[in-house]
């Protein structure tokens, strides 16, 4: 679907207040157009199992029109792209999206303006056919022949990512043990390592691998790559195309994702997110629902540590969200995460950073707190729609998804019950 | 199958080691024997669905020679009776076991001494065909068809139960909400406890209905009936055949759960419980495989409180073991839980309540713990066994399980590919 | 101090940025006016202990010009109530603020339009002299001479509190137990509420009695009032004039504390509040400062069922901070939390209701969330400040704070070595 | 006190007792001997802090008889000593404990065969005097004077250990932050990484430092040495003197804290252990009070790690307790501790490690949880009982502790209202 011509009319209408809004915020912001440029080229890849209904071990609710095929996937990014100019990645999962015909799924791709985010393997469940089971994990194996074939996923994985023109594959592993006893966790480390770096091998010259930890679940007892600390040193022992991900909702009750994101960055070991939302463990709920003020202080340490490194905030970390849409019509969730993550961005490229920097030199800690907070209080959408209305997005996304029936309209194209790969 | 002879020989085989054991233990446990007869009275009922390969979200890793029929489900709580004597009755779940010949099912069940214990009703997934969905919640649900169809799937469920001679419900709602503002919380409980009101009236004379809370999952926000202070307050306002039911797994971290189960049982409203252990959630591991000392200081408190109301520590709760098999053998598992159970309360009778309630009046805590510990650090295994030998039961039923093969027995009977309906 | 006129020339210096920004809101906000005046009337109590530096149990580092009496107590309050005109109560802690002249301090207090809210009894603490230690409890004490002289300490209380215009005991009780063992639970509870019972029957006519829950800290195994199930159970047998207290610190990891809010009002038993925030436990940090949006989803629920059961905001419950300030100068955390307090107010109060109920009764959680987020974003501090401004108060509390240098006068009059009672 | 005379009539009054549960239990494990010799050699450092009564932020209910200067804490630990004989080290708290004359205090500990174990620094509190103050930190303090103060401490730490023939240097931080914004995470992991590197730097060759790790408290925001992965990067980073140690209390719930002791082991990077027990947060409690099955888990890490490093049990790391005595006699709570740790040691070597091995190469898991609850559920007590009797100490300490009434001789020879120091 094309939607430009209906965007135009949407924006018509809602032109008015907007300007208002807008003019007031940038007289308060003198750097408002620095912030809008940063938000335009900001990015989110969209994962392609977050497109259809989650669910839970307890049962899943399937809403209509999921997309049923990669091509329709990519559709489906396609359309939130086009609505918020945000969202122009996506990231694959095999083998729920091995394409059969690269090429055309590329220029499918590229006509939407929508690049290859990374590439991600599973071996966390058994396929059909499949010669070795992962009952018992699969890099940490005991058995070198179920290490082996879970190798060698993954450099499929890669060549699949090649041939789309990805850069990055990223290794989630439900490795780890149910109960004590189950596990040497020594071994199990080392083996995962020797995997590792058995898939490192294959990466090619400009690809990084991101090692994503996890606190527990589906492993309820101890999981391999657990925390931070382990992903590092396993990053570490990998070499320099190894790097940490960080994903919001893998990490023990009250913990302290912000620091962990900072220490990462001054490491030069950062290599990515998944954002989502949580209030007792990996809920997978849209980002910014729950603790949308944790998200601004993540969203700050990363603005200040890519600073630092003069990193360039939309190219070199992936930013991704993985979530799960157990209640809710996928494509407006995304664009509610979406919408939640600039948004946080925007707040924290809001802060005042020499005046933060003094406030802590003299430990002034009420100051510093109102620095953040007057950031945060600050309503930023005014920017993040105004990046939107330049980039040809709409100015209210999700008002014009519901007004247009988009979902509706996929439902008629693909039928009441297709039901998406994925969770 | 019958097992009585090859038990004879197992424990032929292994009886001058039990004798020296627990003729040591009684030298040191003058209450030996009675603790020996009320192991034998104890009795926890098996769930059907947990006979199977449980699995999460991410996937399940099915076992063989899993029970296909209700029929199978009967005979794999006649085989863990048989050999542990303790498991004599089951606990089953609409609509996954419903019964389509109550009598024969019930003969089934009377010829290996196997009850029926609480009935469970399923209003946390669509079945085909089901004319509302329960994706927006059951009995707490907005609309009042929904609600209706619930309320009369739990009247079915009575009926099925009164059918097989069970005389207890327990209705686990996964009702809640993942987002803030999806739910008003007040109407959700209004709702909830009107609807719980029109299946209280259905109940029989001699019913119980037990109303089970817990903290989070599936629903990731609130939970309708979410801590024992609402299941109590709807219990309380139901009347007096209502009861909460506790389940290990389903509490905030940290919680004390052997103080809920005092509490619960000075208020007279404890029903039953779930046994499960678990180190994140509602992990749903082996009973007494993460924390056996928690499951200790439970059952102390429900000795003690049982005492004090004079109840009969057999007959007046519903025990039921609550887990899921993910990286086990759903019977080896059942084994395993069903000892740590035993386990707990044979230290639980152990403890001098005497000298423990001299101590507190005196604030003497360290002696307190001492009473304690020296009772949780005995090795009351014999004792066990014991009760198990003077039953007809195995001396080593988890050692008699696997010398006489009796999974691959059942593999052959019913194939590798069987899977047991449930989670 | 009287502080009128800087007052005056400080709001003088902001006005025209002020209107500029209330007149940009009033037009986004129909509701504009009706906020401004519920924000007038909202009062938040100022604890006495919290003027004072707070400490941990590694150590405490004071600050300056802390106040040394009770009078002094009162003027700190009368300057933050002249400078946001919203802390017009103060709530005492017995023993450490008895009034030796109880008239004057009244007419003190009356000088300022400062009211004296609940009154703490204190059983957690020994004091010199005291006959019976509450090292293994007070109400909860196994012997009966601890359980009287807690008993006529919370009586005492009363009566200071008569003296001074009060109608509201708080009683916060730290019993509880350190090991398991060291305790029985039933007869713990039966013993604090036998002791509340004859607390209860001193209570005058018009009197509340607030029993607070805490999960736990300071013992940390169990404690008595340990939940909100418990506090309620409490209160439910008390009577009328007992209510339960929720303090935001005093919860199990995750919890979701909105939920006991709505149900404790649903049921009419929810006396008041403890604001603070935290990450980890009962880490009293300012308001606001670490999850603002749970705040809001709390005033949410609060505004929600206090309008079903039309209440008056202002009067009918007790709102009170309750946080401990080890490193920012209480003053300035206090002004802080104020405005985080108002802030959520005023959010809850933007929040659609109509259109709420709506989406809730079609089950679009995207849109209640939408809703609520709304709200949320919106930027609401000009409608505190107009609020101010209309009362007399600053428009920038905190800027006139540190431009006038009060501390700095403060610590003139008081000097460096101050240290107010409290913890 | 010498008590070898009344330990001797002690034991022969229980002798024939025990001789019959040790020969019943030898029978059972052919290993029996070799467990007694390793439990003889283990021996468990007492903190000389937690010779007094502890408290919270809440108070402190001090107990009689407490040790008022350095020298009656040695004869506190000389009397658990000859009581248990593992008790044969003390750690001390610099400036708590600065010994004037190290010589005569040297002689004393050798008197009863004390050594002394590692010195801990303390820069979490502020001492009358001190020229800067640690209120927002030490070795992370944005001001360099506040930095070096705090590294000239540790020197001096270390200069006392050495004139006390110590060779460890403990460094537990507080530094963190209570707000965010307070804090630049990377700047004050820099200034304590140079800090520590400046106090390294001054280690004699044959020291170690041992880097704490605390997720939260006594800040509650962040804390800059908060997890073992920050521990473990500044390890690394110092050099090969440089290890981490772990406390049991200061991790987020749920954490496995056994599989970070088999990565560190794994790593050469673990120092040392802070034995406590604890249900909340840092709760300080006895050793094996709350959680006796993970402290076997830990203890089953420590001898696998161990031993496949061919490390020495007793002598390569540092075993301490580190816990606070809230409600129990100090050396009573100290000698359920030391009690408790080697329990779970004697459990731990009594693993099947072949059968475990094999049991893990199968994935077979319920084998697995078979061997290691065997090992959990022997009564190893008469191990301990015998290790005791062998080597001079008596068969039931906390029974001699009683019947002697040695807390009423320490009372009356230094008074009811002595005060440790500490916390």
């Amino acid at each position: 679907m094309i939607l430009s011509g209906s965007i135009q009319a949407h924006n018509d209408s809602l032109l008015k207040d907007h300007v208002r809004r807008f003019d007031f915020l940038r007289e308060n912001i003198p750097a408002a157009e620095d912030i809008v440029s940063k938000l335009i080229a900001f990015q989110v890849a969209i994962p392609s199992w977050a497109l259809g209904t989650g669910g839970t071990r307890f049962g899943r609710f399937s809403g209509p029109g999921e997309p049923g095929t990669l091509e329709e996937k990519i559709l489906d990014v396609a359309l939130l792209h086009q609505l918020n100019r945000s969202s122009g990645a996506i990231s694959l999962h095999i083998p729920w999206d091995i394409p059969d015909h690269p090429d055309s799924i590329r220029s499918l791709a590229d006509k939407y303006g929508i690049r290859f985010d990374a590439v991600n393997s599973n071996t966390f469940q058994d396929q059909p056919g499949q010669a070795q089971s992962y009952k018992f994990g699969s890099l940490q194996h005991v058995d070198k022949a179920v290490r082996k074939q879970a190798i060698e996923h993954n450099i499929e994985v890669i060549r699949h990512g090649v041939a789309l023109g990805s850069n990055t594959l990223t290794v989630w592993l439900a490795d780890g043990s149910c109960f004590p006893g189950q596990l040497n966790f020594r071994r199990a480390f080392l083996n995962t390592l020797e995997s590792l770096q058995e898939i490192y091998a294959a990466l090619p010259a400009d690809w990084k691998m991101l090692v994503e930890y996890k606190a527990y679940e589906p492993n309820f007892y101890s999981t391999t790559v657990g925390d931070w600390g382990q992903s590092h040193l396993l990053a570490s022992k990998l070499g320099n195309k190894a790097y940490t991900l960080v994903d919001l909702g893998h990490h023990h009750p009250n913990t302290n994702i912000e620091q962990i994101v900072s220490l990462l960055l001054m490491e030069g070991k950062l290599g990515g997110f998944h954002f989502n939302d949580s209030k007792y463990g990996d809920d997978d709920l849209t980002v910014g629902s729950i603790k949308p003020y944790q998200l601004f202080l993540i969203f700050n340490e990363l603005v200040e540590g890519m600073d630092a490194r003069k990193m360039d905030h939309a190219l070199e970390l992936a930013w991704m969200i993985d979530a799960s849409h157990n209640v809710k019509d996928p494509l407006e969730d995304l664009l509610q995460s979406v919408e939640a993550i600039l948004l946080a961005y925007a707040q924290a490229l809001l802060v005042d950073r020499q005046s933060l920097y003094h406030a802590q030199q003299e430990n002034d800690v009420v100051k510093a707190q109102e620095i953040l907070q007057d950031a945060f209080r600050t309503d930023c959408r005014p920017l993040l729609a105004e990046a939107r209305l330049r980039s040809g997005g709409a100015l209210h996304p999700l008002g014009i998804f519901r007004d247009m029936q988009l979902r509706r309209t996929l439902t008629e194209q693909r039928g009441i019950h297709t039901v998406a790969t994925g969770l």
